[in-house]
């Protein structure tokens, strides 16, 4: 089927190139000229603004907006809701978060066209082939794209999850989860580089990936890492983040659950970016005061 | 190559398995005689005792120990001590804590015997194949044994990590990242079941397994999981634990790492382990205390 991918940074170029690879047909647009040119390059077909890009659909057109989550995706879906129309899909795959996208589907659903959140994992690999999507939205129009998901994603790698905003859900919590894991792979090995051994940071993450309970992609990626700078000598300790984990803690402290392992994975994130903390220059302080311990000085 | 395997629990059985359907040739041997019997069964070669076991074995005898650690490991290398010569090799294959494989070793090497601590992951089913093994001990007498591990373990499923200690200090290294990790992955389905939305856990369980950023052994195991049970009404939520995380965090203390997530999940699989909490009692009494707010009744 033919589809509008708006939106050709890192994820939508790959997701473009995984669509036409399935005998699908995406057609490429977005504001940046060089990100255009780069899909005419790869063989994508292009359109040069919105209104040529929906002409070029067909009659019931489906389009995947892939755009930063917040204002972005906001401003494409705006638009969108403007110039699409009735019976027309449009597929939001990127990480919104999830009460937005349930006052998406409700802008869209008003004028009759079906919106799907759809949260994607698996990185840019995971875009480009074998990708996985989490996928909220109306059950009877899903059927439409379904064969969509189907041709691009890893088998079993795709899910109608429900009403709209169950996808982006999924996808929140996946991330949330995501957290955890990282670091706690991130604190064992911090302990392996205190240990009064010698161990070789990429062998241990091959080992470990490699019939261990802790097998994982994201071991994988560790290995890759080590195998590239055994002792992580070039990059910096600093863990940004882009949301997700932070709507997962919000979200459990809503329902108030106790996520300390998510809640402490996204903290340690905070405090990876401050070289010192407020706090602990008042717990200094406060050991001076009652004990007459040494403060470091500024 | 003929090996002694002492301990034919579930560990020491598969493992015993393994070696015979790898043109190796274990003798098992068990103190308790319902063990020794299955293994008969499965056509397993076995000793009658220790003696008999050491006097199946070869001129430079191999003797692969698989006992709950404590106590029982104690006990049976200290009499392999007192019953094996120079040059002779053992194997701790338990999850022995690392200082006392390095005292064990201690007491080995000063008769010439070559001990090894090894950390075997992959669970039951890796020890029956394609297992996974963390080796420290003497880097000359390892390749002598080196066939058998290539024989047992998983392709790249084993790894010779340095002097003796440095294979169970691994192994509890990564028993302290799978505790994060089994934290994370529980929180995050403990949110979805607080969600808005009606999910299955199987099928995001399997979702998450087919190109998700976090796909692993670990969620493939929710997975089987959440298909025999789709939301574990059969299981409590008390979780045990036997000792590798607490060394992890204990190691961490030692060494002044911040690792919270791990300290967390092990925290919390404690908290799991009451109904009811004595700090919870003491906030109750205060919050009472300073604000008139009501306590629930024991």
């Amino acid at each position: 089927m033919k589809v509008g991918v708006i939106g050709l940074g890192k994820m939508g170029m790959n997701l473009a190139l995984n669509m036409k690879e399935n005998k699908h047909q995406p057609i490429g647009f977005d504001l940046d000229s060089k990100n255009l040119k780069e899909a005419q390059n790869l063989d994508i077909m292009t359109a040069s603004n919105m209104d040529n890009l929906l002409s070029q659909l067909d009659e019931q057109k489906i389009v995947w907006a892939m755009v930063p989550s917040g204002k972005p995706t906001d401003s494409v879906l705006t638009e969108l809701s403007e110039k699409l129309s009735k019976n027309d899909i449009i597929i939001d795959g990127g990480n919104s978060f999830y009460k937005d996208s349930i006052k998406h589907n409700e802008l869209f659903t008003e004028k009759g066209i079906h919106f799907f959140d759809v949260g994607t994992s698996g990185g840019m690999s995971g875009a480009r082939n074998d990708g996985n999507f989490m996928i909220g939205g109306d059950a009877e129009a899903f059927k439409i794209i379904e064969p969509l998901f189907k041709a691009i994603a890893a088998k079993n790698g795709y899910l109608y999850t429900g009403k709209a905003g169950s996808g982006h859900y999924l996808k929140m919590v996946h991330n949330g989860v995501e957290y955890g894991m990282m670091a706690s792979i991130g604190e064992g090995f911090d302990v392996l580089e205190h240990s009064p051994f010698e161990y070789d940071n990429e062998a241990v993450a091959r080992v470990w990936n490699n019939g261990s309970v802790i097998r994982s992609w994201l071991m994988e990626l560790a290995e890759d890492a080590f195998k590239e700078d055994g002792n992580l000598d070039n990059i910096k300790g600093t863990m940004h983040s882009s949301g997700e984990g932070r709507w997962t803690l919000d979200e459990a402290l809503n329902q108030e659950i106790a996520t300390p392992v998510i809640a402490m994975a996204l903290l340690m994130r905070y405090r990876s970016l401050e070289n010192d903390t407020f706090s602990g220059k008042v717990v200094s302080a406060l050991r001076n005061g009652f004990g007459g311990h040494a403060t470091d000085k500024e």
